[in-house]
């Protein structure tokens, strides 16, 4: 497996909100969706997480809204391994629709491996786990240009004259 | 005023996934529902929406996770403005529960507010809701230290030795 498979949604009427349009919060829920479908597809299944009470916590993320979403759409999540190392996996997800050529939202996720026991602790993936995750892995170049992605977030003006 | 006042969440039984707490998405709803709260409390209301078919639309969100919560868990959210512009503003939301000192996640959000006609387009906030949040914003040096905020995020590797 060098490329993850897509991760279909379909947006449930109490997603969309006051404005008319999906809530910010359920576009994250569709990636958290997505996120799981990765899981499962990497091997960190319901069975897998029985088994080893091991499983993914999420450490860090940041969300791009880029275009609105309404309730007749149908999104599609591609998710890819940006980054890893031997306990974290740093994902980015892109959010689609068939109407709109660019994405409707990109998002940034930083997902921790952690044994669940009496006190929950970070440990190293299982071998087999590790190398899907080096072939998935994007080059460096085309981590860097996957975006938009995370970053300072602030108000910039234009300097006075 | 010069604070916003405090947010409480309850948490609903489907909010808790598999790991046995709060999924990551629901950390996102309670910062929506919250920020909901910040508008009501700006006067960007109900009423006003329909009035002026004027809203906030989210650009962007950064949430880092910071403690487990439990469906038994009562959340707070306490909202900053940590910056502002005419059309803007950048809020900070920090979530906390009785049982723990520090907060259970914080969040950074950068508002837009628009009008919704036939295509919505960005407008100036009006004069009361400016002058609300020129009295709501932090000063500079509190909004700097204000956090753990929003930044890129990445995999940062030991030197090798």
């Amino acid at each position: 497996m060098t490329e993850l498979p897509a991760f279909h949604a379909r947006i449930e009427p109490e997603w969309i909100d006051y404005n008319g349009h999906l809530r910010d919060a359920y576009y994250g829920l569709i990636l958290s969706l997505a996120i799981d479908d990765v899981m499962d597809n990497l091997g960190l299944d319901a069975a897998s997480r029985q088994r080893t009470q091991c499983t993914l916590y999420t450490l860090e993320l940041h969300l791009n809204y880029l275009h609105e979403v309404k309730n007749t759409d149908e999104l599609q999540v591609t998710t890819a391994i940006l980054d890893a190392d031997a306990k974290r996996i740093l994902a980015g997800c892109r959010l689609s629709c068939p109407r709109l050529a660019d994405p409707v939202a990109t998002g940034e996720v930083m997902l921790l491996h952690v044994h669940q026991g009496e006190k929950p602790s970070s440990v190293s993936f299982p071998a087999d786990i590790e190398t899907k995750l080096v072939l998935l892995k994007l080059p460096a170049d085309a981590a860097t240009t996957w975006g938009p992605g995370s970053r300072k977030m602030e108000i910039k003006r234009r300097p006075s004259t």
